[in-house]
């Protein structure tokens, strides 16, 4: 492969020659807000002023599948990277451009195309915000079901992109069941329709091949996805199981009996005892990981019920301020993690709060959502479930997608906070559980629910939060927790990823995941994508040239 | 690619070094046996005497995934076709071996691995015939809820291989929707395992690639997949609509109310005719098909009752016995189907029965099926369906595995049957339904149903008869069937097949299929299959080699 200097004003030429004049950028603000997505540990950077590692050199945005397959045609001639970019809320740096080049933002492609009623399918470009697309079927009496925490920030695109997985999956499937046709380009600058006739038996899913490909292969462009009736009705239970086993139990019961609750989600020990805290189950409306980081950081109410002010005056004396006396007391609980846990588990036993708590919801037409969750609650209860009335499922509910704006003050405070959903089927599922949360638990704070339920399995979403004196050291201790967490699942036999993605973070674990299929995903990479231009340096493929420095003169 | 002129003696001898002595076969009843399948097209040379046209050189009997990664090493080294063989009962020409070579018999490799309680799975080996499956299956309470009508004669890795769809398919899924994990030797010699670890997020799904694939990229060894509580209750119901566009509307708004009833066929005028003929329901419990032909072969009994024989004899002096007289008859009216289509469109519509009969069949758990099944019922009958009762469901669910078993009379009467399955979604199946129905009706007699229905979509099986004076002559009909026939599925938008594959007979229509993507399909099989050797020629894939002689000395 030859390699140029790329001259900058020449790309932009070309690409304003294919966009317009306004719908390309080198401006630094741009290249600045494009350079990350939400992966945790670029925060660490941000929080310590780093300058920024990874900006693209020309951020573009483009109108038609056409003109993007006319952008991948000078990409391929000028040997320049293409990161194709949504709403950037992933979290495992796969909208990071790494070798800079140009980024593809498809913010401009957001039309809803077809809503049809017949079919009950929808068709939309892949830029369509997910809220958007929501209320635009929801004015057609009509929903997706896919409600993932960053509906608000996140696109059609990223979630076919990624694999995603909403709060209503166990019910509506994940994006991956929903769709049956995209249209994309390939990193050759095909325009590719794949699923659009229908059921087939004719050899590959190409569907299937681009979902979860993460702009390793093609920009997706254009999706079909099936929709169904809104439903009228929203039954909203807790349960209390005495363990976590029999909690998964019933689980499996409900989902082996056909019943589909649109959510599932069951809470370990400890993340039941911060979504329990306080004994009224109305307290605290956050999720079950703010509340935890909140206690850490000390709210002065809680806090001073505790008398816990006080003990840790004895404990750290000379700090100034309280907001410095509890942050440094949360830095010093995360920096010894091991006895953190043992602490926070022993202090739930101690107040009676060893229960895991259980949300579920069933949903529908009015009628078959009551017969359904009458169903649902009888086999919960069958497995020992204690039920807890509809007050803890209407306060999931109501923050459900508090989790994906709130993150700043956790590292604010000198912290970091980050998740891993992992999954497996159930034999394994408790092997999983134990083996990935000790060890994380080495590392930093941990706790886990369990969500997204499937017939023969179900996923694992591990909340994790940590701290580091330095940017390094948070970095290090960062890196070992994924490093460890994930050889501890791959061990286990789960997945690497459920429904984030792969991305930068867990790249170096691919050849773990896909064994003696790695080599059959860089094949397919080399048939989409001959140059490598298409997001290089992700999802653990190999890089197919060395990336020439672009020159701004 | 080097050629070589391959010794068929020390092609055995390196096969037996692997399986054991008498696990090849070099004999000509095995050769025979082994070079076809159930394609109809071959049938046309098997009635008309012509000599075995396409021999495997050898068949071997592997017992593990081992030794086939060790046969498919032999052929990669000896340039030899590798033809991976279940129970034959394919329709396509899949497992012809028209380069000759090894053909892979996978009827050794049949154990029920494991059935776990717990995920509510089956493991069992590829080469396990459907039935045996079932059955043990049935033994444990548990069903996978796959019945295609070659149940008796088709094995699992037929199934995956083919992207197979069961009766109860609208209820249960297709077999890929059912498969969560494959083992499988791929064209390299690899052993790959896939989705073993559960539901993921990590890029290419391995199963989807492979399902479907129809030996051209791998030998399925051993697969994974979801099974059922075997259900309680089941209840049929046949309904009849006024027009079929009423009935495709009813199933439309079950499917779309998510209501999954496990079996809904929908007939079109002439196959309900057929299939209610005589009034009383009951005369007649052999599918529309085989009634169909029947009367054109006349079966006695029937045709004295309609005073049929004596108007025979006027327009065909002078043929001898009864037999001869009504295939000479069958033979002429399928020589003019334009003709016959529309006098028996007009005879059914005389007899006032140009109504569609709609067969549905509801089953689960007791008191969930009958809530199940009034709610399609009602659905049923809001859309204009008069309720017929059970018998017409009970007559189908009787008969529902005798179409694989009784296709040689109409051969040996001189003709020929074969079906075609298509699929679209619900805005372009009648369109769909009517373009093929009129090119295939150019050339033979055909009638159609509507089954495997989805919220988006439905498939049409097309059921045709034809008849040529030579051989000859029935191969140009029968491939134009299928030309047009299949040429009209794709001008309407549809897919050229929904679940009998491709094979041989669809190769030259992949490429109107896949358009862009089929650069793509060819991609990964080199990547799979880097010297061809995986079940060449088949699926409209190029050849990677020109094949050398086998020589016997």
């Amino acid at each position: 492969m030859p390699r140029n200097r790329v001259e900058l004003p020449e790309l932009v030429r070309a690409l304003t020659a294919i966009v317009g004049e306004n719908q390309a950028s080198t401006r630094a603000v741009d290249r600045s807000v494009y350079s990350r997505d939400m992966w945790p540990r670029l925060l660490l950077a941000v929080r310590a002023g780093a300058p920024v590692e990874h900006p693209p050199d020309v951020v573009v945005w483009p109108a038609t599948a056409g003109e993007i397959a006319e952008i991948i045609r000078v990409a391929r001639r000028m040997h320049v990277p293409i990161v194709p970019y949504g709403a950037g809320s992933g979290v495992c740096g796969g909208a990071v451009p790494i070798h800079g080049g140009i980024t593809l933002d498809l913010k401009r492609m957001d039309r809803v195309i077809a809503i049809d009623d017949g079919a009950l399918t929808v068709t939309a470009e892949c830029g369509l915000n997910g809220e958007r697309l929501e209320r635009a079927l929801e004015a057609r009496g009509l929903t997706l079901g896919h409600f993932p925490s960053s509906i608000y920030c996140s696109t059609l695109g990223g979630w076919l992109a990624a694999r995603s997985a909403g709060q209503m999956s166990t019910k509506y499937g994940k994006i991956e069941d929903m769709v049956t046709s995209v249209t994309a380009v390939t990193g050759r600058g095909d325009v590719l329709v794949s699923g659009a006739a229908g059921r087939a038996g004719v050899g590959p899913d190409w569907t299937q091949a681009l979902v979860g490909s993460e702009g390793t292969l093609a920009v997706l462009c254009q999706a079909t996805l099936r929709v169904r009736p809104a439903p009228e009705t929203r039954l909203l239970r807790g349960f209390e199981f005495a363990r976590l086993t029999a909690g998964l139990e019933g689980i499996r019961r409900v989902l082996q009996r056909d019943l589909r609750p649109a959510v599932v989600r069951l809470y370990d020990e400890l993340d039941s005892w911060m979504a329990l805290r306080g004994g009224s189950h109305a307290a605290d409306e956050r999720p079950p990981v703010h509340q935890a980081i909140a206690s850490l950081e000390g709210e002065p109410a809680e806090i001073e019920d505790d008398g816990l002010i006080g003990r840790l005056r004895t404990l750290l004396p000379g700090r100034g301020n309280k907001k410095q006396l509890l942050r440094e007391a949360m830095a010093a609980a995360l920096d010894r993690p091991r006895l953190l846990n043992a602490l926070v588990d022993a202090g739930a036993a101690r107040l009676g709060r060893r229960g895991c708590l259980l949300i579920v919801g069933v949903e529908g037409p009015d009628r078959r959502a009551h017969a359904e969750a009458r169903l649902v609650f009888a086999e919960l209860e069958r497995a020992g479930g204690k039920d807890l009335g509809e007050e803890p499922g209407k306060r999931w509910l109501a923050k459900r997608y508090a989790v994906s704006y709130n993150m700043s003050k956790v590292f604010e405070a000198g912290a970091f906070v980050d998740t891993m959903e992992v999954a497996s089927t159930w034999e394994r599922l408790i092997d999983l559980y134990e083996g990935v949360r000790q060890a994380i638990g080495k590392h930093a704070f941990v706790m886990a629910h369990f969500s997204h339920a499937y017939s023969d399995g179900c996923s694992i979403y591990f909340t994790f939060a940590g701290h580091g004196a330095t940017r390094q050291a948070s970095e290090r201790k960062y890196d070992a927790i994924w490093r460890d967490g994930l050889a501890a699942a791959t061990r286990a036999g789960g997945t690497i990823s459920h429904h984030h993605g792969v991305g930068l973070s867990k790249g170096p674990f691919m050849a773990d995941e896909h064994r003696e299929a790695m080599v059959l995903y860089e094949a397919l990479k080399s048939a989409f994508d001959p140059d490598g231009i298409m997001n290089p340096g992700k999802m653990g493929l190999r890089e197919r040239q060395e990336w020439p420095a672009v020159s701004p003169a």
